[in-house]
C-alpha cells in the first residue's frame, strides 16, 4: 500500500501510487484456498417487475438482442458477445439483484470458489445445469459483503454480430463493461476483493483517508466492478459499452423522441475517474444502467492507482457538472441464493454527497487559492443557485 | 398570423403554424421606408476588460484564429470565414456589447439602413471608413429596442482556412452562426424585426399566448438573432458552429484539462427548439458564448413556425436536463453609440424561470396524464432535489 | 468574369476569383424574361426498371421515408424535409430521369419560368395539378442543355421528422443536398444557369483554360446543381447529405453487413471541391447516389470562386485517392418531356479522365518540382501499379 | 485444431473455429523450457535514416508525445501510455526495424525468455541496463523465423496524458496497438508463437487450406502482432489506436493540407479481419504504419476463431475497396543483433496478391451464384478497369 505522502501529483490534478492508497482496519479474512480466475464481469440478473416493459426499454430502446426467452425470463445481449448473454431480466415481485455473474478461465476454477467462499463461511450453491439457460455448471454465493456472486465457464456460444451492422441502431450496445456496488466499509471490500484477485485502478479519498469509491479490475480496462460507498449491499448500476460518443448521445436523442428523457438521470459527460464519456438512465424498475465508452488500458501489473481528491469538482464529472442527488442516494436491493432481499446496512463514514454538495460540502475546480469561498461551497457552477 | 387554435400538433410534442402565432398590442411602427437587404449575422464587437485574457479564452482556449491585431482590439474569425472578422474584442472599462453586426447584400443597402431608422427616430451614424477595422462604409444605430445594431457591405476579404486541417483543433469552429438578444417585450421585439425582413423560425408561448422567446433568421438556418424574453436590452449570447458534436465535447474535455470546467455554464445538450447540439460557456468577462452545431434548412417561404409550450420540460433541451437559473437570469450590457451603457427595462411579462422551475413552476416531460403531480412540480428529474 | 492571371493561389493549393473565370464562346442566348426565383433543387425524378428493387434500396438500404406510393410510383424524403418528397421512383422501362425540380420562391415565378423558356424556343408543359402527386401547379421544360428541368411552388407539407430520433438509422439522411449533371460543353452550360440565376462557387480548370466541371448554386451551400463535362446531356448523380461523417461511414458497413458492398463506387473520401465528406453508390439500375455532408456558407454576393487546376491530386479526393474510372464515364440518361431518352452528344474538349488518369495523364499532389516524372505519371499513389 | 469441415458458417460471410485450423507440417521445435509471460506488445524499434524528418513525421505530423530524445534517438509515446516510449526512432544508414518488444509480467520472465530462445539455439543477448533509454533488464534475440524480438519488465514510468485534452489533436494516437511481421510460411509462424504464447483470434485461409494470413494477441484485443504471408522475415506496419473513426478521417485531411497525401497508402476503410476501423500510411523511410480503432474483447480462452475465405471481398475491406498492390509487396527490412539486414526468403506459398488481384486472381462479394465471371476476375469494382 502507497501511503498517502509518497503520492504522486500529476499535471491534470489527481495522485498516482503505485500500490492502491487503500487500508482496511476490519479485513475480511484471506482465505488460505487460492481464488478463481476470473476473466471478466460477464452478465448481471435482474429482478424485474413488469416483464414486458423491461423488455422493451432492453430491446427495443436499448438495442440488446433478445438471444432466448419465454414468460418468465428474457436473455440480452450485446452486438460483440458470443457468450449467451450478458443480461437476465427475470420476472418478481421485488426488483432486485439476483446475481453478478463473473467468467472465470476453466472449469476448475469453479472448484477454487467453492472452496475460497467455504473457508470464508458464505452459503454456497452449486449447479452443474446453471442457474439460468445457456450457462452451464455454476456456483453462487452470498459474499462475504452480501452480494450474491456467480462464477461459471461453461456457456452458449452464440453468434457475435459484431461485423451485423445491419443491425446496429445509432445507439448501439456492444460490450457489457462492468458492474457497480453499493457498500458501507469500502477498504474492508476493496480488501476482499482484492483476495479475489481484482486489481485497484482508481479510487476517491479525502486527505484524512476516507475512501469513497474504488474501481477494480480484472480484464484490462478501468473496472469489472466498482465499490460506491454508500448503505449497502446494493446494486449502483451495470454498463453497457458504445464505440464512440455520438453512440450515448443517439440514447439521449431516441429518449427525446421517445418523451422518455426523464430516464436520463445523469450525463452525458465525462468522467474524471476512468476518463471515459458516460451516461446514466434508469430502466422501468429504477435500476440504473451506465452506458460507456473509451477508458483506458490497464492490464499492466504495475499500472499506476489514481486518486482523486474527494472535493475535486471534476472527479466525477470532467467538465464540473455537478452530481444529481437520486445518484447517491437510489440503488437497488441485492437477493440471498433464497430470493429475498439482503437487507441494507447504513454507511457510517463521511457521506461523498453531504462532503460536495450543499451547505455543509465543499468542491473547487482549482487546487490553487483562486477559488473564492463561495466558489467553494458546494458542488455548483455559476448560476446553479436560485 | 396564425391563430392559437390553428396550430398543429406534431408527433415530437411541439405545434406547427403557417405564419408566427405572435401579436404585438403595442408595436414599433412600420417604416414606410424598405429595410436594407440583410445576408446573415456577420460579427459582434465585445467591450472587454482584459484584453489578454479574453484573446487567450477566444484565441487559445476555443481556437479563433486572429485575424489583425493592436493593443487595443483583437479581429478574430473562424476557420470557414471569408471576410474579415466574426468578432472584435476592444479592450474597455465596462464589459458590454458595442454592435451586433449583420453583413447587407449590397452598399445601397447601407442608405435604406439608415433611411429605414432615420424615419423610426433612432440615432443613425454612419462612417465611410467604417467602425472597425476591416469594414468599409458602415450605418449604426440605436435601435427602437435599444440594441446597437451595424450594417455594412465593403469588407476585406481573407483567406478561407477550411481546407487548412494543419491548424484545426478538436474543437474547431467554423462558422458564426447567430446572436441572442434580450428584451421585456418578445412580441413587440419580434413585430420589428419582421419589419427590418426577418422571420419567425420557432418560439416558446404558454396556453395564455405569452411570448417567453422567439428565433428570427435571414440566412436559411434557424436563426440569425433571438429574442429572449427579460429585463433589457442585454446581450444573451452568440453562438459560433462547429461540424460535429464530437467537436463540443472536445471543447469540454479542454476545458476540464486546463482546469476550467467552470466556464461551462450549461450543457452540452441536444436543444429541443432548433434541435441543434449546444454548450454555453461565460468568457472572463461573463459574456456568453454558445457552441451551437447542426440545425435545420428553413429556406422555403412556407418554412413552418415551431411553438413549444413553455411547460414542455423538452423544449430548450431534448433530454429534459434543467437550465441552470443563471441562464435565465444574467447578460450582458449594450452600449449606445456614444459607448455608455443603455439602461435595463423590467420584463413584466411573465418569466419563463420563474413559471418552470421551483416552487410555483412545472414542467412535463409526456402530454399524457401519466405525469404525477409531483413531476409536474418543477423542470427538475428524478432525484434533483436535496 | 476573372482572368486567369488575376486569380489569387491560396496557402491550400487552388484560386481564387471574384467572378468565376469561365467564359463561353457560343453561349445560349440569354432572355429579356427575367429568370424564376429558385429557392432550391426539390427533388429528383427516377425512373426504374424493378420498383421493388429500388425502393429496397432507398426506403430499407438508405432509411428514405416513404411518404406514399402505389403500385407504379413511391415517393420518398429526407428526415429534415417538410415538403412531400425529395425523391420519386417511377417504375419504367429504361432507367433514367425524367425530372431535375426546383422549388421557386413565389406562385408568379411559374410564369416567369414558362416566359423564360419560351422565349428560348424551348418546349415547356404547365400542369395545375402537377406531374406528381404531392405537388402542385408546375412547369416542366426541355431546357438548352437538353435536361427536362422542372419549376413549382405548391406543395403539400408534411412532418419534418428532424426531431424523431425513434426512426434515425446510423447512417439518417437529413436532406437534399444537390443534383450533378453531364454536359459536353461546360462554359456553355454555366453561361445559361447563371442567366436561370445560380451562381459559380468552384469550378476545374486546366492551364489552357478548358473547363472540365463547374459549380453551381441557389442556397447558400457550394451547389444546387454541378456541370460535369462528359458526353451529355445525361445525370451524374443525385446527392443527400447527413449530419456527420460516422452517419457515412455507417452507410459503407451496412452495406458490407449485407454483401452490397459492390454498390459503393467512390469514397468515402474528402472532396477537395467543396470540402465536403462523400460516397457514391449505384442504385439497382446505376444511378449514382452521392452521400454528401459538411461543405460550406457560399451565401454572400461576393463569396469567392475557387478553381481548381485539373492535375491537382487532391482537387476530387483531398487525400490523393484515385477516381475509378466508371465514375468519369457512367452516368443516368435523362428523358424529353415525352419520356423518350434525350440523345447524348459526345464531349469534344478534354476529358479530365484522360488528363489524369493513365499513360497520358498526370498529376501532382504538390505544386513544387519535388514530385519526379514518374509521380506525375498518373493519378495514382504508391504502388498502386501493378 | 479445428477441422476445415467442422468450421461454422456465419451470417457475416466467415467461419468460426473453436481452435486455429492451422496445422504446420514443417513446425519449428517446441521448447522444454516455459514461454515468458507476455503482456502486450510495447514498443518498436525503428531506424530511420533522416531523424529530422521522422521526428517531424511522428511529432509533428501524428502527434506522439516525445518523452526524450537526443541526437541519435528520439523517444515516443502515445497519450494514454505510461512507459517511457512506444516508439524509438534511431538515426541509421539502413532504414529497418531494430526490434520488435513485449512486454512481460515479472523480472522472472527474462529469465524464461532467455531459457526459451537458448533452447532454440536462438542467439540471445541480455542487457540489465537495457537496450534503449527508459528500459531496464532486457531480453533481445534472434528468432527462429529471423525477427528481433525483445522482452523487458523495468521501465520508467511516465505520465499517463490520457486526461491532457489541451495537448490533443484532432488525430490523436491514444495507444500502441500492435505490430504486423510479413514470413514466408504463415503455419510455421502460427505454431512457433503459439508456443510463446499467443493465440489466434483471426486468418485468411483457402479452400486448399493456403494460410495467407493470421493474427495472434496476448492483451485481449484482436492481436498484439500478425503474420502476413510474404517474403521475410520483414516488417509489415506498427500500429496506433485512435479513440474514434473520425480521428482518423482527421489524419487525412490534415495530410491534405500538408499537401502530403502521398503519404497514404490504403484506407480509410473498414477491415473484414479485426472489424477495426483503418488507415495505412508510409513513413519518410517507408516504414508502414497503420493507424486503427474498434476491434473487440478476445480475452476468453475459447474466443472463437474467425477464418475469411481469402477469395472473400470484404476480407480486407468490409467495404470491398481493393488493396493497393504496394501493400502486399513492400515491407520494412529486419535486423540481426549486430544491426545488419536479415536475408529476406521467397514466400513459396501460394501469394494473396496473384490468387485475388490480376488477371489470374479473383474474389466475391456474394458467396452466392449471382455474381458473374467477371465480377469473379480480380478485387475490383464497378469501374475500376480502365
Amino acid at each position: 500500500m502507497t501511503h498517502i505522502d509518497d503520492r504522486t501529483l500529476t499535471s491534470s490534478g489527481f495522485y498516482l501510487s503505485q500500490e492502491a492508497p487503500i487500508h482496511s482496519d476490519n479485513p475480511i479474512p484471506t482465505p488460505s484456498s487460492p481464488a478463481p480466475d476470473i476473466l471478466r464481469c460477464a452478465y448481471m440478473e435482474l429482478v424485474v417487475t413488469d416483464l414486458a416493459a423491461s423488455r422493451e426499454f432492453y430491446a427495443d430502446v436499448l438495442g440488446l438482442t433478445v438471444t432466448e426467452e419465454d414468460d418468465e425470463v428474457v436473455y440480452l445481449r450485446s452486438l460483440e458477445e458470443f457468450i449467451h448473454h450478458n443480461l437476465v431480466l427475470r420476472k418478481g415481485s421485488v426488483a432486485a439483484v439476483a446475481a453478478f455473474s463473473y467468467r472465470v478461465r476453466t472449469p476448475a476454477d469453479l472448484d477454487r470458489a467453492a472452496a475460497f467462499y467455504t473457508e470464508l463461511g458464505c452459503r454456497v450453491e452449486r449447479r452443474k445445469e446453471g442457474f439460468v439457460k445457456g450457462i452451464g455448471d455454476s456456483v453462487r454465493v452470498e459474499d462475504p459483503l452480501g452480494f450474491p456472486y456467480e462464477f461459471f465457464y461453461e456457456v452458449d456460444h452464440v453468434e457475435r454480430l459484431a461485423w451485423r451492422y445491419d443491425l446496429y441502431t445509432p445507439g448501439a450496445l456492444v460490450r457489457l463493461d462492468h458492474f457497480n456496488q453499493v457498500t458501507p466499509d469500502v477498504p474492508r471490500a476493496v480488501r476482499h476483493y482484492q483476495d479475489l484477485g481484482f486489481r485497484v485502478t482508481e479510487d476517491i479519498q479525502d486527505s484524512d483517508g476516507v475512501v469513497y469509491a474504488a474501481w477494480m479490475r480484472r480484464k484490462p480496462t478501468v473496472h469489472d466492478t466498482a465499490m460506491t460507498g454508500g448503505d449497502g449491499p446494493r446494486m449502483h448500476h451495470v454498463a453497457f459499452a458504445t464505440h464512440e460518443k455520438h453512440n450515448i448521445l443517439a440514447i439521449c436523442d431516441k429518449l427525446g423522441a421517445l418523451r422518455r428523457s426523464d430516464v436520463i438521470e445523469r450525463g452525458p459527460g465525462r468522467h474524471g475517474v476512468s476518463n471515459a464519456f458516460y451516461l446514466y438512465l434508469r430502466d422501468p424498475d429504477g435500476h440504473r444502467v451506465e452506458i460507456y465508452t473509451q477508458d483506458y488500458y490497464t492490464g499492466d501489473p504495475d499500472n499506476p492507482v489514481v486518486t482523486w481528491d474527494v472535493h475535486d469538482n471534476q472527479r466525477r464529472d470532467w467538465w464540473g457538472t455537478p452530481v444529481v442527488p437520486s445518484w447517491y442516494t437510489e440503488a437497488s436491493l441485492v437477493l440471498d441464493l433464497d430470493g429475498n432481499p439482503q437487507p441494507v446496512v447504513a454507511r457510517t463514514d463521511a457521506s461523498e454527497m453531504a462532503v460536495t454538495i450543499g451547505a455543509d460540502g465543499f468542491s473547487y475546480t482549482r487546487r490553487d487559492n483562486e477559488d473564492t469561498p463561495e466558489q467553494k461551497q458546494g458542488e455548483y457552477k455559476l448560476g446553479h443557485q436560485l
